[in-house]
């Protein structure tokens, strides 16, 4: 029998509550069972509040919810009561949210869950509490024992991209994009996209810089001094890796069908054409951890948690993708 | 009886040939009747080697072009013969690429042209032989004689965007970014939404820099320091302009449903989403002038001139366009 997945609670004065429910009660639609390390008691309630016909079950250990998850949304309890509110989270939960991704890493890496599917947390409320990690990814990847850096990539049906350099404004990631980033990002995807992805030879496209990808160093010397050097290594490691191309016109369809993923320079190079191709459905994947990660790419959304309103598409991507992700790599042995 | 569309010859080495004789042979589909100003018998032998049932007449004024059109491509001789060859610029053309432009705007200023529609030129050609002017659009400005500084708009059904600043190395593109340049590009957008595409009220979503349009200073400063004060600007001259937008998640369908025109900061945060949408059917829009002016949003292509290969969609679209706000800015008054 395949391992269902563990999905963590994440944030719990976010959305993440209202669209795990959601998910599960869509889960005639093909959802791959799943579990959620969360507080059982919250979830029961919420699901009342909002009148939905949510049946909450707590389990005592994840082989039990593949078979619970027909009837009820299979919950790990997390040990201790919440006591956030929609919107206004509480210092006091911080631990329960940790100790949530600490469970579901140990249960994927003991044999006992498939992937880790992770729900929007708020990094400045962890902050607060005195959480020391950079982010999420940052925080699997310490209790992962990797030592190498993870990428994120970002999936839809129609895209694959992988931001090079993410959460920093632009001007810094210009200054601080460097041929050993590109190249690092370069091997994981490709080994990913081969190990995870079922694809035997991977074709990256890795976008320029500046506009027309600088036009042969008429504007911008980038592409010469920095993303050149990192394609000829990369390729010298075997990777079919094209570029730098115009940033402009690698993202149509025509063009898509190409390349298997898009190696891109900064955040909203790789964010603006996924999130204008498809807002709702895309996933965060955490590529080169020793399991598969994958999340909603979408935040806590505190302005509208607790109203049910919250649209559960991407986390229902991000278990399916996963699910697949985690059969793919145990295929490739 | 309505003015036809004045279309210029553009660089004969590329593909501006081929498509006007193209977009001619699809007269049934409703494109508005337009002459080129070109060589009669260049186009003529092209559309024979082509094996195209394209027929060329050349006229001697504009008024002639409406009831020509129906029959053949009206083409206002340029007075010499064209020496380029397919993807091979002849220095010895310049003057009458020039002259074609020159002639396109005397026809719309002295009212005889609804428009002016520019086929591509190569600048690079240009300066070899001593073009002084920044680009096709700098010298269309001096000719129509205005003192402000025209602003560029791309435009596809699904989308209008303005970069504020456009061919310049993304990391100049930032240096470079100032409140007065986001003001002009903002009035002068807010105007010609209003006269020459019929919206009375336009609303303008102005995008942020940095990811996330920049976390209140966290990702960034530029939102704070320079577009936040040209926003206040804007809307102190009565223009509904709103932001700064996290700009990945500005241009997916429902957003884009909620403003007229997009400001971009820099030149693939509006390029990437347009070419992303619809990479044939863009038009590149230039507001400001005493006239209006569209073109084709791509380039000379001389990789495919000659072959009959290039699509003339852009073209097509950018006649319909000049049509359109022609109509609106006469029915502005």
């Amino acid at each position: 029998m395949t391992n269902p997945l563990a999905v963590t609670m994440g944030e719990p004065a976010g959305i993440g509550g209202e669209i795990t429910l959601k998910t599960w009660l869509a889960r005639s639609d093909d959802i791959p069972p799943f579990y959620v390390i969360d507080d059982p008691d919250r979830l029961a309630s919420l699901a009342r509040r909002l009148d939905w016909p949510a049946v909450v079950r707590a389990i005592d250990a994840p082989d039990q919810a593949v078979d619970v998850f027909v009837e009820a949304l299979p919950v790990m309890p997390i040990g201790c009561a919440i006591r956030a509110q929609p919107g206004r989270p509480d210092p006091a939960d911080v631990p329960a949210i940790l100790s949530a991704i600490e469970t579901a890493v140990r249960d994927v890496r003991g044999g006992r869950a498939a992937a880790v599917v992770t729900n929007p947390i708020h990094k400045n409320s962890l902050y607060c509490a005195g959480f020391r990690h950079a982010g999420h990814t940052e925080y699997l990847a310490e209790l992962a024992g990797t030592s190498q850096l993870p990428v994120m990539m970002l999936v839809c049906p129609a895209l694959r991209v992988v931001p090079v350099t993410i959460h920093q404004a632009l001007r810094e990631a210009i200054e601080s994009l460097s041929s050993a980033d590109i190249v690092h990002a370069g091997r994981v995807t490709g080994a990913a996209l081969r190990q995870d992805f079922g694809i035997p030879t991977p074709v990256l496209a890795v976008a320029g810089l500046n506009p027309h990808a600088g036009e042969a160093g008429a504007l911008g010397r980038e592409e010469i001094d920095i993303i050149e050097p990192a394609l000829a290594e990369l390729r010298a490691a075997g990777i079919d890796a094209r570029g730098p191309l115009p940033p402009d016109t690698m993202f149509n369809a025509e063009a898509r069908g190409s390349y298997d993923a898009a190696l891109c320079m900064y955040h909203d190079q790789a964010l603006i054409p996924l999130k204008t191709i498809d807002f709702y459905g895309g996933v965060n994947v955490t590529l080169g951890l020793p399991f598969v990660r994958t999340s909603p790419d979408h935040g806590t959304a505190f302005a509208i948690a607790g109203r049910g309103a919250a649209r559960p598409d991407s986390l229902i991507a991000a278990l399916r993708l996963a699910a697949r992700m985690a059969a793919g790599r145990q295929a490739a042995g």
